[in-house]
């Protein structure tokens, strides 16, 4: 197998600096130019915290797309550079694996169909914990069979939203299966407002906010007898790189955009 | 050690049923009568389900304690009879062990002070569950170091009020010791009404209600870098027993009224 | 839809009369008659603790099945009984859903033979909890993106035999998928024996046993910075009442044999 | 309250970093110097990664405690050179806090009757996790109700030794308060050698090594129809800074040596 040559985007950030460790660290891997706002920057080496890399650095992604020859074209920016990015890669002939959120149905038919065009693979991936997206994954499979969820989620209290992004793309898949019901006694009082949490569908979500803990969720589901928990537990920036490297390993294979890594998972 | 001779009031109930059985089988423990509303028993043994024994059955309270010797009156009825048993019992020498809510603070009071008056043991517990008490009382002192705390508690979900009383207490617990504080991000937003729960004092209190839950509850505490939970899981009346089983014990030994098992565990 | 007509084999065991209240309570679900070893009953309204039902009770299976019109074999016995009752049911043309182990993979592939010849649906399910076929389904699924997990496996203390049957299972589902690997420090040490628990090709599972406990196992997979755990509590005979009905449900769709409950869950 | 001003030994490690950000913070804390192998430093401000501050730096601990004048001796550094300090800040008049395992029973007393004959407050930690600290007390503490109980503990699988040694230390908390026993079935058999786990006095302790897990504990404790549960997770070392802050407060008002916070914790 010939190596993966990558171009990655956004080396600086916490997603980009570990990112460049995975690329650095995987045997087939190779990581041949980076692009970067900063004018200050000829090579990746040149970056405090990063590998010892001799990529060349490039502000401008158009000349960086055109000088380097690569396979993949890895962004881990923001959602304006990430719209801009998957356009010149597939213009371009490059695979773009994009890690940033944003993109209308509107936007991503459109993608879709000019990679099929160019017969190229591309995925844009909201989430890249894949621990979180096969928990997504089985809550949604076990809604088939119980029709009673709630969601825990809980995160450090720093966090300014609740419940999180991931909790509402739960209770969004569940959806999708469940059987609609309203949950608990049909009775039921809250004593004290708020104690049933927030309510999706029927659905009751939670969200707990501690000092000392980081990102965690459980789906909890009921039936006669018996709880089926489906948990997951992320503790830093780490747990993304496995799901960038399925993407970049899983982009090659494509002829399609695919969105949401749920969908390249079985 | 002489055996403890026992009357029991309300030996058909639930936790009538399991005491009977405990007081069975625990050796250094004697049923002497028992206290029923109806009529139509003769002995313990007549009573479906109970073990076989020769006690006798009264409808009659007075006549039973007037009539029969024992050391210690259980009782598992309800509030009302439970404080008409709680004087009698005091009044003709007999130590009480009340399993019923209900008591104001001035009540509690007047009975205190009539047992040390008599030199009698007396305990009035809201709660039997060693486990459950356990969990409050290490949930307060935990207190003293952690500031931040949420509660969760789960219970099957033809419960009706939310939060449970459980919850509600362990809150007020730790309201004694915790240094006030409203807890989360100061600006943290609710997208959807309820997520952050119930809020007691800046504490959060979130209740799970699903089939096949029985009554669970968990006290999570967060400080820096780590987290400390307690938890009790309650699976059937058999959990109440190991704390009536110490009632009676802790009973013979005082000589005032203790009013709440937290108040005997060590 | 006709209702589907169920004889009932076994129906006085733990299992059996949670499946009589079951087929009681479904609208579309009718007990056509039962199967028992003593001679003393003609009705299933005659044995305690079942519903009310005419349904006659017959010693005889054989007679039973030339007799009664019915449409699905329900076996909650035992393997040796199972193994007969399998074979009466395909001869008579009804489809069996059978509760036991015990079966060769010979046995089951003779079995298949006659249910494809006869063009009917028969099921065999060791296991009849849903959430644990669940547990294990998820498992399987997550071991291809994680080559670490650890199996921790709880159960009440009158349990004789550790790692449990469910454990085991879950470790030969995970062992298909999973890139075989020996976990932990290459160098780690037991500084007590037993410590690091069972080993099955490179993976630990933990047995532990308390009373009050009921059933549990919790799957617990690792990677970098990112923890995802499957859980099942089961608490009681409740628990396997919906992959009871399922069977019924799906036996009905069938033309062959399926051997495990997780063969007809998406 | 005037500052309490501190010595810290071992500034560059990763407890002497994290603590000298902790006294930084801390309004009524003074780091007034330190004390390092190396001769490179000045100050603190000159060491990577610390506080801007002016304390000198000293190579020479005992010329330290002579030039300077302090309240508090922080020693993070390790057991040989902790024995040393301690000694020395006794007999300057400092009041040691020594976060370091390795004493003898003997040394301990000894260095008690110094402390004791100074008036001195002393506190040798080995380990400052205040979280930790509570589960093992709140552990003691429950197994004057529950003889059943499980160790279940959980680390990254960098670790070489198993089980860890908070899960010794806990078991041996319990063990001097538990009524021996040995737990599960009479008749239970392993068909997989160490699923139990490794046995400390009757009690099962389980060693759980995963990548993504950091260090994590579990105490449980089964009864009738019930299970408490103490769980502590730690995820990084700040994790030990409140039980650095409490000691240094603590060791104000002590006139004798206390070894292990669980003697300073009520």
């Amino acid at each position: 197998m010939n190596n993966i040559r990558i171009i990655i985007a956004g080396p600086r950030g916490n997603m980009g600096r570990e990112a460049c460790k995975l690329i650095h660290e995987t045997e087939y891997f190779e990581l041949v130019a980076a692009i970067d706002r900063k004018e200050e920057y000829t090579y990746v080496r040149d970056m405090e915290g990063l590998p010892a890399l001799d990529a060349p650095v490039y502000t401008d992604a158009e000349k960086c797309v055109q000088e380097v020859e690569a396979d993949v074209f890895l962004d881990l920016t923001n959602p304006e550079t990430g719209k801009k990015h998957i356009a010149l890669a597939l213009q371009y002939g490059l695979r773009p694996v994009i890690g940033t959120t944003g993109f209308t149905e509107e936007e991503i038919h459109e993608l879709r169909e000019k990679a099929e065009a160019a017969e190229l693979g591309a995925i844009i991936a909201p989430n890249f914990a894949i621990g979180a997206i096969l928990m997504m994954k089985f809550a949604k499979m076990a809604a088939h069979y119980f029709d009673d969820v709630e969601i825990i989620e809980l995160h450090h209290d720093r966090k300014l939203d609740a419940p999180s992004g991931t909790a509402l793309k739960t209770a969004e898949m569940i959806k999708e299966v469940r059987t609609a019901k309203v949950q608990g006694h049909p009775n039921e009082t809250e004593m004290l407002p708020g104690a049933r949490g927030a309510n999706v569908d029927g659905m009751h979500i939670h969200s707990v906010r501690l000092p000392g803990l980081v990102a965690h969720q459980q789906v909890i589901f009921g039936g006669d007898g018996q709880i089926l928990t489906v948990k997951h537990d992320s503790f830093n920036r780490g747990s993304f790189m496995s799901g960038v490297k399925l993407s970049i390993e899983q982009v090659m294979k494509l002829q399609t955009l695919v969105y949401g890594l749920e969908n390249i998972i079985e």
